[in-house]
Parts: C-alpha cells; sequence; structure tokens
C-alpha cells in the first residue's frame, strides 16, 4: 500500500490526518505526483468523514502556501470581505469603495458567477474597458494610488485549489464545509488581508439552503481565519429572497452606483453597512459602531464614496463616466413585464431558480466557454412580503441583444414568485451574527 | 451537474442507488466513459455509505453481465468453492480432484495470490507444464473429459471487475463488503456454476480479521448467490494460523497430494470435507452429510481421488508424475531451521505476517511483475497450541534458486510464533456456519 493510500483510508475510516500528511497531499496534488482518482477518493472520504478545525486549518494553509503569499504590511492595514454568493449580491461593488473613501484601504480578490449565483468580476467587467485579470504589481500600485483593488484570481495563488476544485465539481465533492473553507481561505489569505468580513449567505438561493449548514461553514471561517491572526467576523444574512431589486451584471452595477449616491435600495445598504462597519472598526478606523455608520453616511452624503468608485474605474482601465451616466453601461435592447398571474402575497420567492433565469438570459454561463451578455438581468420590482394585484408587474426581464430566451420563460420566471394569501415569513435580513 | 454526479452525490448522502444508476455506472465504467476520478469518488462514497442487499446484488449482476456470461447448463451439475484467502489455504487442490472422482463436475476459475495470501493458479503452475490461461473451450472440454476444469481469469469475464480492482488498490477501497462481494461473485457468477461453497477465512491471517466483518461479507455472498438461483451454503473458518503445514507453491501442491492419498494435516482435510460435502449435497450425489463424508472418505481410500488429480494435470499439460512422485515438483536448494528461543506453549501465530514473509522468498509477488520461485516455501513444525522446548523447530525455511532472504531473516519467522506460558486460544477450525 502506497504511503498515501495509507493517508485515503486514515480518513476512509474516521482519522484525523497529520499536519504532514494534509502537506504531502497538498504538495502531491499541485506538482501532479498524486493522481486524480487518489484525490478524488481522499476528498469523498473527507465529504463523509468531515475534518477537525485543525485539519481544516492545516489544509487552509498547505493550500495558501501551493502558491504566492503576499505581505501587505507596506500598505499598513487593508481589508477584504467575502460573500458565500446568492442572486442580486453586489455588496464587494458598494462595499469596497465606501470603505476607501473612509480611508479603509480594501485589496479584493473576486471570482466568477458559479452555479446559480452571480459573479463581481462578471458584474465589474460590464463597466466598459474594467479589468480584473491584474498582476501582483497593479494590485500594489491600486492600493497605493487609489486604496482599493479589485482583481481576479491569478494562477500564482494557491494553484492546489485550482486542481482541487475543478475534481471537486465533477467528483460530487462541493458540499463539504471543510473543502469550502479551505478553498475560500487559501485564496483570501494568500493575498495578505488583515481583517476579512463573513458574509455567509443562507436560505434557498444560498450554496448553505439550512441555517445551520450556514452556521457550520461561518463558524470554521471564522475559526480558521482567527487561527491565523487576522480579524474576522461573520455574518449569516438572508438569500431566501434576492438582495435589492436588480440581478444581472450591467444593471447590478447601476445599482451599486445608486447606492453608493445613497439612492439604493435598503437590503441592499443594510448588509453593506453592516460589513462595512465590521471592516471600519477592525481598521481602527472608527471607534464604535455607530462612529462607523455615521462615517459611512457621511462618505455617502458627501459624494465621497461615489467619487472614490469613479477614480476606481479609471485606476482599472473603466470608464469612470458611468458614474454619473450610467446609460453608458451595456442597455438591454427589449424589456419583458412580467405580470402577476393572481392577486395576493409574495410569500416566497425561489431565488436558486430565478438565479438560474437569469444565468439563461445571458447573466452567468452555463458553460465554461458560454458568453455573458452584460445588458441581460431581472428587475425584481416585488419581493417577498409585496401585497400585489393581479397583473400587477412582479418583475421585469431585460434582454441584452444576446439573449435568446425560451417560449415558456415568462412562465417560469413568474412560478418563481409564490403568491398566497398567508403572511410572508422570509429570513430576518440579518440572521445572525457569530 | 452530470447525471454521473448526481449518482456520486446520491450515494454520498447515504442514498440507495437504483438498478439503472449502478447499471450506467457500470457499463460507464466498462466502456471508458466514466474518468477514473469519478469512480474512485463513487467507490469512496460506497465504502463509506455502504450498500443494500438489493445494490449489491445489481451492482453484482451488471459487474457479471459486462463481459461474457457461461451457461454450463449442457454439462449438467457443475460445482465450485471460493475461498477468502489466507495462508497455507490449498483446499482447492485437494477438493476439485476429490469431488470430481465422486462425480460432481468442477469448473473453478480461481486468482493469484493477493497482498500476503497464496494463489490457486501459482500453486498449480508450479506442477511442470501445467495450464491454467485456457479459453472456454478448454474448460468445457475439461468439465467432458475429466470432470473437473482449473482455470485463470479471462479477460473476456466481469471486465468491469478488473477496471474497477485497479482503482480499489490505489484508492483505499478495498475494505468495502459490498464491493468486495461484487468482485468476488460478478467473476464466479459469470462462470455458470449451479452451486457455491464459500469458506470465509477469518483471524490475522484473513483479509477480514475480525469475525463479524467476516460473517457480514459471507452473509452478502450467500445472500446475493441465493439471489441468483444458486446453491449456496457459507462457513466461516480459522485463518488465526496456516492451514496445514505448508506455505509456498510446490510444497503445498506436495502437502495436496499427501491429503488426497489420506496422510495429508487433519486441519486441511476437516475444511475440504466441510466444503466438499457441501457441494455432494447440492448436486445431489448423497442424501446427507454423513453419506457425503463416506463417499470422501471412499474416494480417497480407493485412490480414485489422487488417480482423479492426475487425470486432471495431464488433461492441462502438466507432469502427472509428480501425484507418484512429488519429488518431480521443484526442490528447495536449501533449507533452514527456525528454533524455537525458549521453551512454552505457542500460544498464537502471526500469520498474515507469515504470509508476507514467504512472500519475501519468493512465494508470492510483492510487485506485478515479481517472478515466483515455486520451490520457495516454508513448513510449520509447530503451530498454536504445540509445546515446544527450547530449540525445537518451530518451522523450516525452504530456499528456492531464487531465494535471497535478508539476514534477519529467520528471526522474524521465529517472531511469528507467539511463545508464552498460558493456553493458547485458538479459533475453532470451523468458526460458524451460516
Amino acid at each position: 500500500m502506497s504511503l498515501f493510500t495509507r493517508t485515503i483510508v486514515k480518513k476512509r475510516d474516521g482519522g484525523a490526518l497529520t499536519e504532514g500528511e494534509i502537506g504531502d497531499f497538498v504538495r502531491g496534488v499541485t506538482d501532479g505526483a498524486i493522481p486524480d482518482e487518489q484525490t478524488a477518493a481522499l476528498l469523498m472520504a473527507i465529504c463523509c468523514r468531515g475534518m477537525t478545525t485543525q485539519e481544516t486549518a492545516w489544509l487552509t494553509d498547505a493550500m495558501m502556501r501551493s502558491g504566492e503569499t503576499w505581505d501587505l504590511s507596506r500598505h499598513g492595514f487593508v481589508a477584504d470581505k467575502h460573500s458565500t454568493g446568492g442572486v442580486g449580491d453586489k455588496v464587494t461593488l458598494v462595499l469596497a469603495p465606501l470603505i476607501a473613501a473612509c480611508g479603509v484601504k480594501t485589496g479584493m480578490m473576486s471570482g466568477r458567477g458559479l452555479g446559480h449565483t452571480g459573479g463581481t468580476l462578471d458584474k465589474l467587467e460590464s463597466i466598459p474597458g474594467f479589468r480584473t485579470a491584474l498582476p501582483r504589481e497593479a494590485f500594489d500600485r491600486l492600493l497605493d494610488t487609489v486604496g482599493c483593488a479589485l482583481i481576479g484570481q491569478t494562477e500564482r495563488v494557491a494553484p492546489a485549489d485550482r486542481r482541487i476544485y475543478a475534481l471537486r465539481d465533477v467528483t460530487g465533492t462541493v458540499e463539504s464545509i471543510p473543502l469550502i473553507t479551505a478553498s475560500i481561505l487559501s485564496k483570501k489569505l494568500a493575498t495578505g488581508a488583515h481583517a476579512v468580513a463573513f458574509d455567509v449567505k443562507t436560505g434557498n438561493g444560498a450554496f448553505m439552503a439550512k441555517t445551520e449548514d450556514a452556521e457550520a461553514l461561518g463558524r470554521a471561517m471564522l475559526d480558521t481565519t482567527r487561527a491565523t491572526g487576522r480579524k474576522a467576523t461573520t455574518h449569516l444574512t438572508a438569500m431566501d429572497r434576492p438582495l435589492g431589486a436588480a440581478a444581472g451584471n450591467a444593471n447590478e452595477v447601476e445599482e451599486s452606483i445608486r447606492s453608493l449616491r445613497g439612492e439604493g435600495p435598503a437590503d441592499l445598504k443594510e448588509v453593506t453597512f453592516l460589513l462595512a462597519t465590521d471592516l471600519l472598526l477592525a481598521a481602527g478606523a472608527a471607534t464604535d459602531a455607530a462612529a462607523a455608520r455615521r462615517q459611512l453616511e457621511a462618505a455617502i452624503g458627501s459624494g465621497k464614496a461615489l467619487e472614490r468608485f469613479e477614480r476606481v474605474i479609471e485606476a482599472q482601465g473603466g470608464d469612470p463616466r458611468v458614474c454619473a451616466d450610467p446609460r453608458r453601461l451595456a442597455q438591454p435592447v427589449a424589456r419583458r413585464d412580467v405580470p402577476a398571474p393572481s392577486a395576493g402575497t409574495v410569500t416566497g420567492m425561489r431565488t436558486r431558480e430565478l438565479g438560474l433565469l437569469a444565468i439563461e438570459i445571458g447573466c452567468g454561463r452555463a458553460r465554461q466557454d458560454d458568453v455573458i451578455d452584460p445588458a441581460s438581468g431581472l428587475r425584481f420590482l416585488k419581493k417577498t412580503g409585496d401585497r400585489v394585484a393581479r397583473g400587477d408587474v412582479l418583475c421585469v426581464l431585460e434582454l441584452g441583444p444576446l439573449a435568446r430566451p425560451s417560449s415558456d420563460y415568462l412562465e417560469r420566471v413568474a412560478a418563481c414568485f409564490e403568491l398566497g394569501e398567508g403572511p410572508a415569513r422570509p429570513l430576518p435580513l440579518l440572521v445572525k451574527t457569530l
């Protein structure tokens, strides 16, 4: 029996792996010495048997060290945030320039849309000219000049994660809290932020639909991040309905610009302020939460937050005029109303299905080589809890030039709105703070 | 998510797979449509979550149907036996000609040594000229002419098992009762026997060291075989010491010949008679166990059993004169005594280690391309329960021309004999009949 087979058998039988065994695994995956079938077997054993907090921390650390690790100490304090993803979650686009305007540098390496969820990079790239494929040097320069860097993952950071992730996708080993934690944190921690605010989504549009699963993931991320000496906070927030009123790419940028102007939806503001407050406190930029909120309000009210977003866009090659004139963003070529088939209360929204429907009209990729249509999206005119009359518009479908919705598309969007008489019982927006 | 990923996730979450899902898996493995990493993930999920009797039966059936299935009905009744393997287990060599001499045809497809255990094919091939790589047609002809066929696995029988087995070996998924059951039975049942006697070994020289694991495997094999309409019996027998006094290849053939002459070790005779009785009863060749035993004794006493072995050897290309003159078998070029380092009782034997030590002197293969030295082996002069004086010979090491034992080899063999004062508590030879 090979040494690595022994490691697989140990985990299969419920044992805890040592730091050395985990390190050998990650090294073997990174350099290709361990064949995919052995990696797949260990990943499934981890799915079935779990990992202790200590094993998860060692796995995160080994995956982080499989590539470059960035030391941002010359920038002083750098903040980061992470959301586990959902529909309409554009918090990064608002939060990053907002806290930068409050004097807190923020450097984030974001991802693409995954499954039914949108991706921060895809949204940013709907701004004409905006570039996210930037190297480490650009990241440093952006922190120096505008105090905010919003870049995509580079091949040099956590290469082990890329290999493991590709295998997890086809081997049914995505849903594992230790593996999700190590995947997220190996990238987060490699890029050197000093504090991370975690937004763990829960509800029918989240990867962790059940609150107890979301809490377990949030706890694992919190503990593992703190174990590295970084500051971290974790909130569980509602994803049983979309966040804000827009889901798509250009339309989410537009909603973010409105939010930076103080005219955005209340739920988006609440989640953004929750995480931004944590980061201002972690940075020592505010003495308490009330003071932090005042600073955030002032940055918006004074126009400094939006102005910072203009500077960020310009620094990353984009057209900053979108902030003053959002019609410069890609515009839909057609709109279709989705009317309510009956009167009643919106008692619930099938959020995951709405995310998948958005992908069908070009908001994301069903396959890796699909092309995104930045102008496509959904606008939610009604959300959970709203009363509607028959024929009221629930949702407006925005179709970009590439969008080819199927004939039953409107019906399927309408079916995502559950109409009834009983009162709606949505999750509280802030479900829990860990 | 691909269809097959859904199957993996279902098993990962503890679900029972359908006949269609199992069939698609086996077809995909056989034709290469399912990549190894996906197969490995499903195998690990099966290891961790188990399979119901019904799933195991479907898996066995699908693996059996991945290649040729033989219809032996024109031969009337054909018997088979299967042992889960151990050290010194030469039962097939005695049983097959013995029951053939009693008028019960027996057709067996045997395997090579695996891990620390010896293999029937390796033992048979130590008879000069004996051929086991025979096609289906030869199998039929041997059943017609000598009523006994002892062949090796062909590529055409259960090809899915070969692919799955190769993966299990490197992915830590060998120890799974449903997978072991399906692997054994897919081959056994494909070759068409009408009754199978299972000998499931237990004790420190068995793959299933714990009796409860052996019983679970035995039960699974029994139920699955009976579900196909075949007759089956299962005994758990002791493998906490070697069976008989010889472990090797030529020396096991010699011991088998002595047994067919009525001069073999008592334990080997007891296990052989146990299984042979079952098969005579299944064939309707005897009305009760006592009558069956009388027939078996008579076949040995009359010389017919040994004569049948001569005919079998000749029909398969071997030199039948070994039966009258076993010195025609490969002979060791040197012998070394292993003396008892102290007086006492042999309270136990490290059987698995003895099997591994036998491989070191050429009785088996540590790697696939290792060459077997048929003349090498171990002779046990003392076994569990025997009293010994200091210096008494515990074991004789027989070295063939290829054997190169390491300098501490004798010591390591001696260390496999546990000497103490307390009474030995070996397992009863027949641990349990299911």
